[in-house]
C-alpha cells in the first residue's frame, strides 16, 4: 500500500492528504437544513449532513490529492448513524480512487488490537464467510502497550498488503508531557520512532516501509532527528495550517528524494470558505473554497521543497 | 459516577467487574447457529449472536456484580452491526442496573478527545436536539498525548457526573517496553500516574476521584506502588485469570479501607464453561458456568483481602 501510495504522491505531485474531519460546525447552514427536513434533527440527520458534505469536497478535490484522512472521533460522536457515514465516506473514497488513512489512533493488548486491525484493515471470519468492515488503507495507531499491542496491525498489514502510521510525537501542545521525557539521554519519542524503524524493517515495500509514523508539524526540529531516526518510514504530518505549520516548517520531514513524508490539512481545506482568502467563493460553494485551499497547499509546500534542493 | 461504583462494590460484596468481550470463538455452538438461521452468515448475524451470548450471561450474574466492561474493539470488528449489539448490550446492562465502564481505550488532541468523550460519556448537539450516543458511565482513556488529549474527557466527565480509567501501566507482556523506562529515577507508569493523580483531584466524589487509573493484575509489585502514588484513584485491574493474575497477587492494589480496585476479568468469566472446572455444566448451560466462576472470583478476591486484614 505504501508504494501505492508513493505512485499516486508522485502522480499528483501532491505530498498532502486531506483530513475529512467535519464538525457540524463546519458544515453550511444550506446543506445541514437539507438534511434536517429529510430526517429530522436527529442523529442520522447530522450523520447525513456530513455525509452530503464530505461528498461534495471529495467530488471537488479528488484529482489534486492521493489520499484522505477521516477521523474517526468526528462520527463516532454521532453513533450508528455517525460511523455509517464514516463506512460511505471510505466507500466512496475508494471508489474515487483515494488512499484512505482511517485516523482512528487505537492500540490495545494483543488480541484486542487484532480486533481492530481486523475491523479496519482485515477481514472477520462469521462462520464460512469473511467480511470487511470498515475497509481502510491505512491506520493510526497508538504505541504506548508496547510491541504486542501493535504487532497483530502488522500482521493484518501483510497479509491484507495495508499500512500503518504509528504516533511518535503528537501535534498537540502538551504531547510533550511524556513523549519529550529524556530516557538515557534520549526523549521517548526518538525510542518510539527507534521501534517504529524496527518494526517497519519487518514489513517493507520497494523504497519505503508499510509502517510509517505521525509527527506534529509543530515540531520542526524534532521532525528533522526523528527523519534520520526512521529513514525507511513514511510521515503523516497533522498539524499544518489550522494548528499552525507552514511549508517552511515541514522540509525537514522529507528525505532528499523529494519523497518519505505526507502532510495533513483538515479544517484549513474544508473549512476553507470561511478564512478571509477564500470568503469570495461564499458559503453556497464551499467546496470551491476547499478546491482552490488544496492548490495554495500544493504550492506551499512544493515550493518549500524547491528551495531546499 | 465513583460514588455510584463503591457503593455498588459495598452492596454486592464484590469488587470485580467481568469484561464482555466475546470472540465468536467463545459463543457456543447453539447460539450461534440460531443466530445464523436467522440472519444467514452475515455480520449481523454474528452480531445477533454476540448479542444473545451477552444477554444471558448478564441475566445469571447481574446480581452478583457492581459493574460490566465491554471490550469495544470486539464489536467494532464487525462493524456498523457489531457496534449496535455494543449499544445494545450497554443499555442493556443500564436496565439491569449495572455500571457500564467502555473499554475504549481512545485519546487523541484536543477537540478529537472531546468528540470521543461527547460520543462515549456526553451528549451531542443536533440542531436544538441532544443525543446520546453510546453512553457508558466510564471509559478508559490513552494518555500518550498528554493532559490536553485527557482535559476534553474530564470536562465531559464533570458535566454527565461520570468517570475515567486512564491507561498507567498495562498488563500485557511487552508493556514495559515504553511503560517502564526510567525518568529521572521513576519509571514512565509513576509519571503518567502522578498525572492520574493531579487530574483526579479536579473531579472528585466522595472519598475517591472519578479518575482512575489501569494497572494490569500481572504487575502486582508496580501496583503496589502505583497504589500509594495515586491514593484516591480506584484502579481498574485487568489481567485476573486468563492473563495469570490471583486473587493474593491483587491485595495490594487496595487500600486498607478495602476499596480502591475494581478487578476484571473477560475470558476467564464470559467462556468458564470451557474451563475443566466448570464443564459439568455443560455447553448448552454455558450462563450457570459463568455464574459459578463469578462466585468464585469474588470469593477469591474476597478471601486474599481477609488474610491480610
Amino acid at each position: 500500500m505504501i508504494d501505492r501510495l508513493v505512485a499516486k504522491i508522485q502522480k499528483t505531485r501532491a505530498p498532502i492528504v486531506v483530513g475529512l474531519d467535519p464538525m457540524l460546525s463546519y458544515i453550511p447552514e444550506h446543506i445541514q437544513k437539507k438534511s434536517f427536513r429529510e430526517y429530522g434533527e436527529t442523529l442520522a440527520g447530522a450523520a447525513d449532513a456530513i455525509w452530503q458534505f464530505n461528498k461534495k469536497i471529495v467530488d471537488a478535490i479528488c484529482d489534486l490529492i492521493p489520499a484522505v484522512k477521516p477521523q474517526i472521533a468526528m462520527y463516532e460522536q454521532f453513533g450508528i448513524e455517525g460511523l455509517k457515514a464514516f463506512q460511505k465516506t471510505v466507500d466512496y473514497c475508494h471508489e474515487k480512487d483515494l488512499i484512505v488513512i482511517g485516523d482512528i489512533k487505537r492500540g490495545d493488548i494483543g488480541s484486542t488490537s487484532a480486533a481492530y486491525a481486523t475491523g479496519h484493515l482485515g477481514k472477520v471470519q462469521v462462520g464460512s464467510k469473511e467480511y470487511s468492515a470498515f475497509d481502510e488503507d491505512f491506520v493510526t495507531v497508538n504505541p504506548y502497550l508496547g510491541t504486542d499491542g501493535v504487532k497483530p496491525f502488522i500482521d493484518v498489514c501483510k497479509e491484507e498488503k495495508k499500512g500503518l502510521f504509528i504516533l511518535v510525537k503528537t501535534s498537540n501542545p502538551s504531547s510533550g508531557e511524556f513523549q519529550d521525557r529524556v530516557i538515557d539521554g534520549r526523549p521517548l519519542y526518538e525510542w518510539v520512532g527507534e521501534k517504529v524503524a524496527e518494526w517497519g524493517q519487518d514489513h517493507m515495500g520497494e523504497n519505503y516501509s508499510h509502517i510509517g509514523a505521525v509527527v506534529g508539524a509543530t515540531y520542526p526540529e524534532m521532525g528533522k532527528v526523528l527523519r534520520n531516526v526512521m529513514p525507511k518510514s513514511f510521515i503523516l504530518v497533522p498539524g499544518y495550517g489550522a494548528q499552525g505549520g507552514k511549508g517552511e516548517d515541514l522540509v525537514h520531514f522529507f528525505n532528499r528524494d523529494g519523497l518519505g513524508a505526507i502532510v495533513n490539512s483538515s479544517r484549513g481545506i474544508i473549512a476553507a470558505y470561511r478564512q478571509e482568502e477564500y470568503t469570495k467563493f461564499g458559503e453556497e460553494n464551499f467546496e470551491d473554497a476547499s478546491r482552490a485551499a488544496v492548490v495554495d497547499m500544493i504550492e506551499d509546500i512544493n515550493g518549500a521543497l524547491l528551495r531546499v534542493k
